[in-house]
This record gives structure tokens, sequence and C-alpha cells, in this order.
């Protein structure tokens, strides 16, 4: 018997100028990332107008991950639910990489709790900022569900045995835990949350797109890489960079002493 | 001519429930990885019956690394002490190794000096909890011995300009140092330390031994590589936890909001 | 129109014992990173006599990075700069891998702002120790050229979202960010720095530069690679040094309780 549906839409889209606002709006349902709304929230990140992106969430929750119930009722499936699992973690982990390589930077806003599937997503994103209420963790093994994939972007961004513990534990951590082992990048009060955030995207928005866009692929692609692997890659991106557009005007108008004028933004 | 024979035994293994206490027990001799001492510790390891295991010590030093008095004395060998120490260096690599690969998840407890191949132990550790007495270092570079093989789970655990401190200055650090650069999690009270550390374990042994160890692995095995191919190594690892009987049983007693009873635990 | 010549030297030289202190010196300048200045730099770092070496700055700024009006300057070369900026990046990133592979650590003395390439410097050095008034940033993206060069070292220091921050905002940090991100080793009062930075390397220079050389290049050798290989290079590592000279130098001094008498310090 399928649940009642929610006829919210999943997510609220709106552009700010060059800032494009998404915000997860299954607050009643924790924000889970059912398959309405991960459809929902990878549209949304398609966004050519913009400069930058935030994700944002309304209700009690940031986003409490996936829908458990909905997984729990495919294990009566012919196969166990594998195809179920298969196509949904297939659909996630397809979303989270969509956040990484987004021409984009995405920020996450987080004024709630974000555990499992939902703090992946606060992982995934290339900056994150918190309210002092905002709680995160990776509580899968509570449930007997290892957070494996929550742990991809989780293990990129904070220190090992920082990872294991909210791995291991399942617990869940608060703000300043969050600061300090760099799972976010700032903590402002509650009321003022969505304000900071929005400032800190209209102050990247200021940039040139093209420009933030080749230089998020480039730290991207030299990442892992050997030294003077590294190098090559990111000295061919400034060279390119200086060839854009956007980087002759930002050079000249250093140069004259007048605000760049860029083309792509 | 050989030091007077350490009568004692090199560990004291203690199974409380599904955690596994381990205690060097050479305290005298301040715990050095001599070859009974890491042939005792690496059978210690082998704890099928447990969830979780701890690493502590007894004595003044939690560990102070190699026997370098023995290891000066081969020196005089007819090889220049070559085959000892590429037998050594074999033995406390696998022992590490061993660590990392462990099933379970291994927690340090670290009451007093962890220096060089006991800096080492601790950094090899998924956890660390410590006391405010502990003190941190790599510390061979003093000797003439860059901590090389330390430096391997170092430079894995902490940033490289925190690593690089400790292995060219040779410098011992407190514990707040060891906290402020992710080298441990948790630092408490001394005379608490014991109570803490086990509670810890007690509190993560209350999961499916099953899923923690297909998640230890599944996090070794995406770790390194490119996000595309990670998210599939961990995408696959989710789908196997949740066909595992303890993944059907955390999903049911979600479902049911009743306590998961698991299988492997 | 070339700008007038600056007169001053590059970078000052001087070799205090065993550690060689550089000096970028020229302050009027904001020491930039001109091929003059790379030149000297990249000369000044061959010290074979050496065993640790400083890279220090006089002037207003630590270093400002590279010379934007040059670079605005060659937008009118025929091929739109591109030769003279694939030479220049050539240049600046060889001088970076320098340091990386130098035998000696290499401690960077930042008393004042360092930013873009200048950043780069920092973060590309072993070692990092900053006067209370240093201030950091990868500003790049404000003048339309993202500081990819800058973040091969940057995102090999700190963690990625500190990272992106300061890349995709070019916002210019204090020194307590850069502490806390890992980006310097320590904070000391301006009036102290020089003296502090040059205690820190003297201390490390009364080790084995042989001993210091063949553990820095151990560890960036074992970087990056599956653990059991990164073991395989770190114990080959370790046996070469415990046959070095100094290797049975530093244990016959423990066990004979004196102090080591280096033969290459």
């Amino acid at each position: 018997m399928p649940p009642t549906p929610d006829v919210a839409a999943p997510v609220i889209v709106e552009d700010h100028g060059r800032v494009r606002r998404i915000v997860l709006n299954r607050g009643a349902g924790r924000n889970l990332l059912t398959h309405e709304m991960m459809a929902a929230l990878t549209d949304a990140l398609d966004a050519p107008e913009a400069a930058v992106v935030v994700i944002a969430a309304d209700g009690p929750a940031f986003c409490a991950g996936h829908d458990m119930k909905a997984m729990a009722a495919h294990h009566d499936d012919a196969d166990g639910g594998r195809d179920y699992f298969v196509a949904l973690f297939e659909e996630c982990s397809a979303l989270m990489r969509k956040i990484a390589t987004l021409p984009q930077p995405v920020i996450a806003e987080v004024h709630a709790v974000a555990v499992a599937a939902g703090c992946q997503l606060v992982a995934a994103c290339d900056l994150a900022v918190c309210a002092d209420t905002a709680r995160f963790g990776t509580t899968g093994v509570t449930f007997g569900l290892y957070c494996t994939t929550p742990a991809v972007p989780l293990t990129r961004t904070v220190a090992p045995k920082h990872a294991a513990e909210l791995l291991m534990t399942g617990d869940v951590v608060g703000a300043q835990h969050a600061l300090r082992i760099g799972l976010v990048n700032r903590i402002v009060h509650a009321a003022e949350l969505t304000r900071e955030t929005m400032a800190l995207a209209a102050h990247i928005a200021t940039k040139s797109a093209a420009v933030l866009a080749l230089g998020k692929r480039a730290v991207a692609e030299q990442g892992g890489r050997p030294l003077a692997e590294a190098y090559a890659c990111a000295s061919a991106a400034m060279v390119d960079n200086l060839l854009l557009a956007d980087g002759r005007e930002g050079l000249a108008a250093f140069a004259e002493k007048r605000p760049a004028d860029w083309q792509d933004r």
C-alpha cells in the first residue's frame, strides 16, 4: 500500500540574480531523498544562468537521508530488493557526482539535522554554512546499514579518524564538532543563516562564472595525481584561463585600475 | 649478550562481552615492539567473537617503538644487519596492515607516551582515545632513523604540515596537539580513560559485527579512487549490506519501530 | 615600455651554520615572482652544505604572486600571450616542485600578506611559521584568474572545503584561520618571528642531513600509494636508513648513552 502522496513540490527553485537557491520542500517528510526528491534536485541543478548554487531546506530536518521504510518494503521483492537498491544508489550517486562536476560552486545551507545521505549531501557540496542548530551524522550503522556511500564524500572532506568515528558510532554531532573537523566552513546564528549564506553566494557570484567553472573543474582534475602531473594539469588550465575573455578582462582591469566587467556574469 | 628475558606475557587479552581488550604488558620495557610483542599482538587481534577491539597498555609508556638496542647490536652482523632489519620491518608492517584490514573497528587507548612505532600504532588504529597525560612523537630522526614507516599511517591521518613537523623535529607533543591535528578522536581525564574507551567500544559493539566489517572494508576499498569509481565501489557495498541478514533486520526493525535483533552480534 | 629595473638583488642568501636563510628582497615590488625572482630563488635553493632552508621576505608583503601587469601586457602578443604564459607557469611550477623534492626541509617564514602564487609558496614549503600579522589568500579569482596552480599544494595541505573557500571567494584570511586549517604550523608574535623560525630551523639542523634527506624523499614516495605498497616503499627506506653511516651512529650513540656525532651534519 503506497503512502499518501506528498502534494508539495519536492523542491522550490528561486533565482536571486546570479544565485540559484534550491530549497528542499518536503519538510513534513524530513526531506527524504526519495526518487521524486532526487529527480527534482537533479533537475534544479541545471542552472546555466547561475554563477553559484545554494542547497537549503525547509522544515524540522535539513535531510534525513533515504526512505528506509520504502527500502524495507522492497526486501519482499522477488530478488530481495536488489534491482531496486541498485537503481536507488545509482541515482543517488549520480546526483552527488553531479554536484561535484557542476560548473558552479555549490553551497549547502544547513539549518537542522543532516544525517546519512543528508550528511552526504552536505559533504558533497563545495562549501557548507550551518546554523548553530545544525547536527550531522552518518547514522546508518545504527540501522544495520553502514553509510558506505556517504563515506565517499565524507572521507574526502574530513580526516580519517573523524570519518571513522562518525561512520562506526552512528552518532549525531553538533555544529561545533562539524566545524572542527572541516565538514562545514562556517557556523552562524540560526536567525542569520539564510542571509549569511546568500551573502556568501552573492560574493562568489561577483566573479566570472566562466572562470569559476574552469577553476572548479581544474582543481578536481589535478586532485589525487602525482605532483608533476598535477602541476602540468593545473598549468594548462591556468593558460586556458588567461586566454579566456574574462581572463583578459580581469588583467586589463587590474592594469588599468578599474573594476572588471565580466563577459560571463 | 642478550638481555634478561622478560617473563611477563607480552600482552593480556580480555574479552568483555563483544569487546576484545588487548593490553600491552611489558611496561617495565616500555612495551617495545619486540618480535615477541608483535607476534603476541598479531595473534591477539584474531578475535572472531568480538565486534570491536581495544589496544591499551600498562606501565609508564603506551609504547616506545622498536628495540633500538637490539637493532644496534645487529649492525655487527656479517651483512650489517640488513636481513634482520628487513624481517623486522616486514613483521611490523604486517601487524599495522592487519589492524587496517581487521574486520573489527580497532580503538587505541593511550594513557602515556607513544613514540616512533608506538605512535604508528596509534595512527594505524581506526579510532584513538587518549588521556590528558598522553604524549606523541615520531622521534626517530633524533636517533638517526627517520620514521618512514610510522609516516605511512601518520600521513594518512593528519595534514601534511602537521606530519612533517612531527617527522622532521622528532619532538614529542601533548594530547591537545594530537587532538587538534586529528591524531586522536578524544581526550579524557586519565582516571576515566579506560572507562570512557570501553564505553565507546561497547557503544560501537551494539551494532551488527557483520555490518561493521562490511563497512570498514568498503570504506578502505573506495579510498584514493577517482570519484565515479569510488561511488561504484561504495554503492555495490551498500547493496551487499542491504541483502545481509542484518541489513534486512535493521530496516525491518526501523519500519516496525522495534529494537533490532542482530544475527551477527 | 618596461618598468624601471629594480636594482636590488632579488634575494639575499645568508648561511647561519647549517641553516640557509633566503630573504625575498624586492619589498618595494611586493616580492612578485618575476622571472628574475624565480630564477634567483631557484638558484638559492641549491645549498648542499645546509641541513635546513628558510624562505623569508622583506617589505610590506611576503609575496604578492605573479606580476599581473606584465602578464596583461603579453595579452597583446601575436599568440595572445600563450607562449609567454606557458613558459611562466612552467618556470613557477618547476620552482615549487624543487621545494618539494629538495633534500632539505624548507620552512616558510611569513611576516605579512602571502597571496596567489605567494600563498602557493607557503603551501609548497614543508613547514610554515607565521606572524600574527600574516595574511593568506588565493585571490586570483577576483582578477579573473582562478588560482589553479596554487591549488596544487593548497589542496594537498588543507581540507577540501577549506581550499574551496579560499579558491572560490578569493578572500584574504588571517593567521588564526591559516593555523586552524593547517596552512601554517605555528603563529608567533611578529617581533619574534625570525628568532622563532630560525630556532626551529636550527633545531631541525641538529639532525643528520643525510637522514632528513632520505626521510623527506621516502615520505613523498609512499604518499598516495595503496597501503601495502606504501609500507613496502617505507620499509625499504627504513632499511636503507639503518645502513647509512648516520643510522649506525645514531643507534650506537643511543646504545652507549652518548650524544650522536653525525657524519653528515
